[in-house]
């Protein structure tokens, strides 16, 4: 059981078109998955979901269930500002790192209109999801210059069609 | 005129205290300055500020003013998850980085509960403002144990009293 | 059989003892283990074994056939001004990526003099092996003020003792 | 007075190349520079200039003499291996810290075979500048396939040579 976050909240996102590609290659692959898409979270998360008032949304905390019962994540990470998305960072901080996160396995894909590929952003991510204990697969995807590799919503690129497959068939065995 | 960013949402933070610290620093050396608390963020900015709305929250606009306003900033940047509050990010997600960020000049403060001092949460923010135009001053503060180095919301531990100052004095330089 | 790389070439250092300590442990677990000391490098291996020399140095193709045999790694990383040693990278540049780093697994441990107990030497050095291929624990070990935690050249810091320990499990189990 | 430091010690180095570029823009505007090849790092250097012999040896006290007279620099960094050369860390610890890299300005140039402009080197050397005291100007230049931008050992992409100008003026401006 594979869950794939798409690590941002922005409605219609490339990032939920990746998830949608990765998924399609696990389903092959007969692995069972699942996307969780940060477009889920509660409008007013920030505030009703976090510090005094961790644990206490229910629309959030089957987000947290979720997150719990997975072994292995895909992270999906546009890149914003240089680096990951705010609200990817802020899904991180309302979670129970420990059922969530600790001595799992994921593999992180990061997606830019322009030509960095989301590098800066899977390494600041990595440092987190290290801290939490969670194992990062060393293959981290960048795919740059994103909009130029999709046709219909569907990654027609097939050099990244390529690495999303090798990538999957890592973390399988990772 | 120097804005001090409270880099969390938190409620009573004691990043909170600690900029209240370093206003009274500024002040002291007759430089104007202001507190902008992460605080006052609405509570559905995830939604209501970001992506297709940006620039269309009337009260989150007032805070981007302020920081279009502003030609030098203070973050205060407390250690989440080994990083930075992802709400610090995802308010940079909403600012108009042209006009709040490029060519001005900051310094950074990290403060940690555990002994990182938030040391890999101002590499990964330097990054981020480095993209986005904004000089960090070389001299990153790391404030670990911050629990222990205060006495009634006041920092009383002299080594950061002195760090602080010193800090403050090169960024005014800067 | 798993390598334990002392990261720097100073002689007597406290990253060889750490090593020398992080052997015993795994020892103890029954696990066939080596450590190999940067102290071994040629003198001239900036210019003998890199670039246009890279494979051409004999002394220094020992040193590759060792890394290329090897399937686990621990690098023991003391802090020097804000990183890994320059010489642990330039280790790095003169390996056969393919063969000595690429689809393998590590652990990290980093230590240092002073209190960050080279937190940024270990994001950055994770960066570098991801690169190459290997796969690192999400479990990095902090050692900050290694000076004070031994005694005799032994780890006396229970602390660090139980860490070491913890680790060791962590690898090899990964 | 500005000194341009090549980040390899590789022969007939794109660093070397890109320098003297950057060496004419500089000239160009009236500021006296100089170009400092790591290429001339002794062959012994990761021996007789570091630990117990840092200042012992007379030909690299020469370097640092160099780095300490100047006030500003600039450091062409080519990605080895997913971050910087290891020489150019090797290079900085052997340096006098506060005479060499305290108080001072630099702007970085990434440069790279591959597509990655060396940007998660330039995040790494920033956090060992930052250390060491030295203000890292935030435009920080990345220049992807410079393979594919030169003819002749020039540059002639002429985004390349903007970008390198705009850097040139606001490190002047620093």
């Amino acid at each position: 059981m594979i869950t794939i976050v798409v690590g941002t909240n922005r409605k219609d996102s490339v990032s939920f078109k990746v998830a949608l590609h990765y998924a399609e290659v696990l389903k092959a692959k007969n692995i069972t998955n699942s996307i969780l898409n940060l477009r889920e979270l509660p409008e007013d998360y920030i505030i009703s979901a976090l510090y005094e008032n961790i644990g206490k949304n229910e629309q959030f905390n089957k987000i947290r269930d979720r997150m719990n019962k997975s072994e292995k994540f895909v992270f999906v990470v546009p890149e914003y500002n240089g680096s990951f998305p705010g609200i990817l960072k802020a899904f991180i901080d309302g979670l129970d790192r420990a059922k969530a996160l600790a001595d799992k396995k994921c593999a992180l894909v990061g997606l830019s209109a322009g030509d960095q590929g989301a590098g800066l952003a899977l390494s600041h991510f990595t440092d987190i999801l290290n801290y939490c204990g969670t194992n990062v697969l060393a293959y981290r995807l960048r795919l740059p210059k994103i909009g130029d590799s999709m046709t219909d919503s569907k990654i027609t690129n097939q050099l990244y069609v390529s690495k999303i497959h090798n990538q999957a068939q890592k973390l399988i065995e990772f």
